[in-house]
């Protein structure tokens, strides 16, 4: 353990912006980890460049969509929010719309992998939508990130949060952002002090990036010993061959779901590879079979959380645990769980059809 | 690395709270670890109890009395600000004087160990007049909780939080916090929303302390299980023995520092023992003397922060730290360090002095 104001440590945080700035595709300057969990990233997101009386627009279709909202009107931001039923994604006109009907909207935002439902929402047209009408765009990608296709720069998005513990691979602790320098002369802008000490950016920037590196908090400093080696590992892979291994592998434990009778939950054609979400089939007790799953096989499922709570399982590979290896033990573990229950009658079809797909 | 929500973490997160109920002295039920580095856990003390138009006092006597002043001011409290020079604590006479003059204040904050200046701060009539008062006092333990006495009950804190990588020898990255019956009382009658979706303890007591152990955010799972080993570490010690062998490291080190000629910086009977800060002498080049220190010997010392900087050096014997061993060590490189820049001329009496210490 070194000091967070130590030469060694500060020349770790110059890699890991280099590094993280490759992960988000940008060019921005400002671009960092926040000492948080993926929350705090989001956090930091809305309270640097919305001010109170700001009017916001948040597209709302599962949990962190509305976690957006709450924090909008907790800092004083007047919400506009649309909904979209969960597992579905928002079109352009559903926005253009909205924007139409608020034009003083100064920020739209939106989640990118939505981890809740398992929906991957289109964002380029809206970045160009958002840019043509110089508005910024907010995108949660906390579950995408490096796990899947992600632009900042080319899909003109101005703020974007993650954190560590998805397709990085990293333990929690940690939320990567970057901001553009639309958002930064926002922020420089601001007339009222950013209401969090603690995430004010035109602070902490000054430890990150600026020559003076002045004292702010002291950075978790073994967390960023993990980021760095987990961005290093990501780009020993490569984006675009860790990207492919995720769509693969989600191929084959969705074929192995639908050969079992799974009906996915999200809307088709917008599907998280990282995140596979099921309707839990009828007659199957969903924490009871849960826990068989922990308590036997060593293996976690998310449960569905707010509506969805009961209805739906969801099931990650993310980042090392994206791998054929999983998928062929936890189809096995699920086949053998469910024919102890009594709701499937030849067990194999699952596995079978997993192994049928490309590797 | 296991997930947030299983039961082997969930047993953790109750260890952690046992353990730091003993650390802090206290049987305050929301007693928890902060997702975030100290500057967090003094940001949730003020975002939980302090609404906007609140009036709260601020005895600001260093860095972190300023940043809580700082903080007030940003989640919209009404601040009252009294000051001390630095290095100096305050007397009871100055809370006194400063209620008289502010009779609608709710909430009275102090640092109990300032960092940047070494003082230590008596709480405990200060506690009797907040609690009889009906005021709620709210106390930053950062660097003195587990090296220093700290009675949060006996004292009658209402809040307190600490960091985790000053005398707990933990890595930085969690925000210990505990709240009394009175605090909880204030934070569940608000008529506002926290500020702070991220630290609002409302929701997140329903993770740490509920049976309900509803999902907030992704705890940072390594970081809880570095602080439950470190608590145990504590505890296996014992309170009582960690303070004392704080007490006499530090005397150690202040007897070879003045037998060396310098000068102590925090007021005569009000020093921490974990923190020692000192005058530089004179003619002694601040930054290219601790560059030596660091690269030639390994020995980081703080630099002084805010207005003391370039004027003080903060000597840290922290947790693990604070042992006789690393006193010799550093006092032999200062020595060494000292004549080669021509401001010492026979070496040797600082170290002799240490060792005269009892040990």
């Amino acid at each position: 353990m070194v000091g967070h104001l130590d030469p060694q440590f500060l020349g770790i945080m110059d890699n890991i912006q280099k590094m993280l700035r490759r992960l988000f595709r940008t060019e921005n300057r400002l671009t960092i980890a926040v000492s948080g969990t993926g929350s705090s990233g989001m956090e930091s997101a809305f309270v640097n460049v919305v001010e109170p009386g700001d009017e916001v627009l948040v597209c709302v279709n599962g949990v962190f969509g509305n976690r957006m909202s709450d924090i909008v009107e907790r800092i004083g931001g007047v919400l506009h929010r649309i909904d979209r039923p969960w597992g579905e994604v928002f079109e352009l006109s559903d926005i253009e719309d909205a924007l139409a009907s608020h034009p003083e909207v100064k920020a739209v935002a939106i989640v990118h992998a939505e981890t809740s439902t398992g929906a991957l929402q289109p964002l380029e047209e809206i970045g160009k939508l958002c840019r043509s009408s110089g508005r910024l765009f907010l995108v949660d990608c906390v579950t995408s990130l490096g796990g899947e296709r992600f632009e900042a720069d080319e899909w003109n998005v101005d703020v974007a949060y993650s954190g560590t513990q998805k397709c990085l691979s990293c333990p929690p602790g940690l939320a990567p952002v970057t901001f553009s320098e639309r958002a930064v002369k926002k922020l420089k802008g601001r007339e009222s002090k950013v209401v969090s000490w603690y995430l004010d950016l035109s602070m902490i920037e000054k430890y990150w990036t600026d020559g003076e590196r002045a004292y702010h908090h002291t950075a978790p400093i073994s967390m960023n010993y993990a980021l760095h080696e987990a961005l290093c590992l990501v780009h020993e892979e490569g984006l675009e061959a860790r990207w492919e291994r995720h769509r693969r592998n989600s191929a084959a434990l969705v074929a192995g779901l639908e050969a079992l009778g799974f009906r996915l939950f999200a809307q088709e054609g917008h599907r998280l590879p990282m995140l596979n979400a099921v309707w839990i089939p009828e007659g199957v007790d969903d924490a009871g079979f849960r826990k068989a799953l922990l308590d036997d096989y060593d293996i976690e499922i998310g449960g569905g959380l707010g509506e969805v709570a009961g209805k739906i399982w969801r099931i990650g590979l993310m980042g090392e645990t994206s791998s054929r290896e999983n998928i062929m033990t936890f189809l096995g573990a699920l086949e053998a769980l469910l024919q102890e229950s009594g709701c499937l009658e030849s067990p194999g079809a699952g596995l079978e059809a997993a192994a049928a797909e490309p590797g």
